[in-house]
């Protein structure tokens, strides 16, 4: 294992990004460059952050020199600088970088797919709260969906607390990312017509469910969040407050609630926006306290929110460090992870009078998040 | 009772202008007039389809003048002319209205209400699916909303054929009406903090359910209409097959699929535009074929469309016939409201060649729907 | 010339369902059927009408015919009734098309191509108020889009009345018609970057400009119109209400106000589709009262709205009319056309009281448009 | 004149906590505090930044107390610490606050207020590229709307550079913003009706003017900016590269491209967000380089974008340093506030090669911008 994992990221797109950014903010790791073909503002970006800059496909060059970007390198000069890649391209791209990753070096090198791959690309999805176990010391996996990563959140707690037996999800899905203007609906829904992928991807990565997980899904006008209506079968009658106080009790899941200003979900990433979060990201759940609710049926539901954009990135992280065995406890890792990268505990939002007294006022960290 | 019952509109809005046309074109019934406080294009509309018009305040009778409209007569007068009075004002006002109609000539009017009011403001919830009978003679009556009446079309048939437990429905809410143009959010979602009222108003008008309907809802940006994602347990193990086969038995319930071009709401809106319909209304539920589903424990789940501004139109027109004994049986009404309104079956959707066959080519009717 | 013009529609889409309609009004025109490959749900509504059906290209006969539609013959076929066509196929598929009119019969059929084809396609572009005059006889001609069709019909009658200078429009577009769900922007706007050909279009059809007409453009996140807002440097000086009274003398133009309850672009919608009119289409060309306004030096500017989907139709039924020279006058030609398909002009709108007061009550028309 | 001023913000809403961000970040300003009413998590926010809290009205302070907030002291107790006050209450407020300043200590406390007042509450209007010496050692000013500010950035330099006559704007407005999700339209546009006063107002500010400038506005389905179609009657003919290279060299307007991926606002978004700007803002006026066209008739025209939470929030901390007479020129002002909030020049944004050089790898920043 080396001292500092050098990690590269291959993409550097809506998820290629951001783990290039929750990458170079982790202590025990590097950030190789990133790997694209793209020459327009994206890449003026990358410049402003100082990373390096390779061209994966070497017919792309030209043009991004020609627009003034200094180029490191080609793909296999990248590679050859990596410790670990995280493959960000395209869905059904890394299927064919998938080869280069394995033949570079010896053994290859270990590699990251996204979930919009198939989960046989790699064999082994990946899910912190689900199985950090199982990407220890493996070659590739595949970090499941920012959906499939939202429900392991809420739902693996809840296995390990209560059990549960079937569940059903309703989703309810911004149809655009916000920079993704060539796609609608503008005014309407669009239904997944059969059966969502959604909830069965659950079963990838949480695996003592005793029922199935069911979802139905349609795409609307909205581009900040995918919104999650769920219904769940507990194995033991508890409360709602008993529920809740397992979500506040696991890390990268906040429950709060509209009496505190959070009525919608442009209140979330405002909230995000004003404690000055690089893109309003907020890999947090967000769960509504209010519509948390059990029946006297076992039955528990609830509605929460999912930033499909930056959700899985913490995941990531932690999936480098189980994957180069960096750290065998999945939640001494997480700690690491959300410690870098400011993730919220739900500790943190609520004690204000204790935050208030804490801090003494120092200027000069004024406009940053604490 | 009357040989046409004379039935009177009071408040001319989005609701409102349905029900008159409605009643006009039924055979049985013969429209008095609509009573509204407002002068602006709307009312010219009632002024183009002959409508009388009443003024229902007398502040704004100067008003209504001034714009040119001339005016039959105030509230009272309103009310003499009525043999059943079809209230359709703001939530809220209903409850003020009611003394006018309970102490208007012997034993007072009777009077329909929507689903915007509470059910114990007449203590008579209806849907002509759930419980006609119930209606029959009554004084008051409160139709139920456009969620309620497509989850009692959708779930009834079903309590019949097979018997339902629980059953758990996530609404996406159309946050405006076309016309709303002062209502958000243009991005975002906005969800019901708390339970959301939908499922239980079921239970008022469907009293066989062997569980209860527990619902949750958020409000997204589109106009056109509702859509339910809902999760059923059957009591009995039947296929998809089967339930689809009820619903395509069922009165104003369509089953498509996006196969034969259904692949989201706005295209059921086209459909509907391209028939003539008035107003691209479908008071039909519509549900889409490819999310039906069974699985081995007897859930059933589906996704359905609801359009709010003319769903609950024809059970306003079976309710007037129940209170005033005009038909005892409920399937009898539907189909003489529906072929007034030209209501669509399953059938008439399905046959192509038959339909094309039977049809002589008669160009007078080149634009109208059949 | 024929004593009813034999009228072939290519394209049986967005525009080509409109005019295949429109046509079928018509008292000197037949609707020989409509041609395409199509057949999903939209082919079932040509059933329902009684059109016949074409199949335009072979190879998608068998798909046709699986679905249960009877197809009446193929392209050749098709053609050999047609005294004339309107191609209303997608942009560039007239171009492949063009061929097979010129070659049939005898000196070819005439055809008529639309606003998404280029001028130098048939070397004729055409709008009723502009140049009726031009298409009288031709072989081909382009009916312009729907932005230059609105345009013309401002711009000409003040172009007659009071001459103009220099114009510019900043053009506000609506994305997606609403049946294309797969477009966007969700939020945010996206501008043409260059010159918008919008208002250099309208040069092809009005020729009596003095100055030139500039225009700009952005697509927003809205289905039901374009809207435009115009600005004209007028060669006499008057007032906005002598503009206001051209325009109100104008077919097809409408000008109302918001104090009537239009006081945004969902109103006029609401108005058309509380009228009865089928899709709610206004092929009228609406311009806000209000915004109508002349400074001191000649600046004329005001607002308009536009309806993407039909405002072009009556120039289509106008433009086979000129071909086949069934009417030398465009102001007859337009009568008999507006007539037809129910067109409204200011006065229908105004005069309430005489309206209210000619009306005998004939409940038979109850719901439909008078 | 202070060390430091004492700045406080009255209102801690969309304008107030990005201006007092923006005070907090200057090194000759002191942040007194921030004064409002409000107790849910915008206040959170504040305490996350360390930002002294005052309540304005006594009755908000028990609710505000028992949701934990720690209360620095009253209204008047909040003017005592303050130099100078900025006020960004919601509009019509600060008609009433007014007094309250000008009541307070010898001569009343300096107050600004926000473009939603009207002129003649403060009698001056402020716009830094405007009227910067007007201001200086004034008691109070108004910082013109979003709009206005925008407008002034573009027109002045022109002003100066070149002249100007009549000037037309169409302004297609955001009708919410982010956060505001209870407003609509959802689908369609609002015109203003009767003349928009945006235009006017820019005679406000910029006093060489030899036209008017007329305006025209609908808002519409958007919430990231305001965009603005600009016809501009130039003095001297002057190329399109002439204007572009003018703007380039005024600060707080960026020039940039299509071709370089701007090809809507929500690229322009999209790259502040990558870049970490809080809030995604970008207080810089954007023009797309391809919309500026010059004719041979002197007319101008061009499309920018108005990022109307954050664009007049420089011109208020330019504004506090005029009243207070901290600084007499404009340019070294602004100098001052964009260095310290980092707004970017063009000569940034261009010189790709050289910033790439000129940056030596330092890990520490990588996800800051620089």
């Amino acid at each position: 294992m080396p001292k500092k994992a050098k990690v590269g990221v291959v993409g550097y797109g809506i998820i290629g990004k951001r783990v290039a950014d929750a990458v170079a903010l982790q202590n025990d790791m590097e950030l190789v460059g990133v790997a694209d073909i793209i020459s327009d503002y994206r890449l003026r970006v990358a410049v402003e952050k100082k990373y390096d800059i390779y061209c994966s496909v070497d017919d792309f060059r030209p043009m991004m020199e020609r627009e003034g970007y200094e180029i490191k390198g080609n793909f296999p000069d990248f590679l050859s600088e990596c410790d670990i890649v995280v493959d960000c391209t395209p869905a059904g791209v890394p299927a064919k970088n998938k080869i280069f990753y394995e033949i570079k070096g010896e053994g290859g090198i270990p590699y990251i797919v996204q979930g919009g791959e198939n989960h046989i690309l790699t064999g082994l999805s990946f899910s912190t709260l689900g199985n950090y176990a199982e990407a220890i010391g493996a070659k590739a996996a595949r970090v499941v969906s920012c959906n499939t990563t939202g429900l392991t959140r809420a739902l693996s707690p809840l296995v390990r607390d209560f059990g549960i037996g079937d569940a059903f999800v309703a989703l309810c899905r911004r149809s655009a990312d916000p920079s993704r203007t060539n796609r609608g609906p503008i005014n309407g829904a669009v239904p997944v017509l059969g059966i969502s992928h959604h909830g069965p991807d659950v079963e990838t990565v949480v695996h003592a469910l005793k029922g199935k997980i069911h979802s139905l899904a349609i795409a609307v006008s909205m581009t900040l969040s995918h919104v999650h209506m769920v219904r769940v079968k507990l194995e033991d009658q508890v409360t709602a407050e008993e529920v809740i106080d397992t979500w506040r009790r696991t890390p990268r899941v906040l429950v709060d609630s509209g009496r505190r200003g959070f009525y919608d979900t442009a209140q979330i990433v405002e909230y995000f926006r004003d404690l000055g979060r690089p893109r309003y990201d907020r890999p947090e759940l967000f769960i509504w306290e209010e519509t948390v609710h059990v029946d006297g049926e076992r039955n528990l539901s609830f509605i929460s929110d999912v930033h499909m954009e930056s959700i899985a990135i913490p995941e990531n992280v932690d999936c480098i460090r189980a994957m180069l065995k960096m750290e065998l406890d999945p939640f001494k890792c997480m700690e690491k992870t959300d410690a870098a990268m400011g993730i919220k505990r739900n500790s943190e939002c609520y004690n204000i009078k204790e935050r208030q007294r804490k801090t003494s006022k120092s200027p000069e960290k004024a406009t940053a998040e604490s």
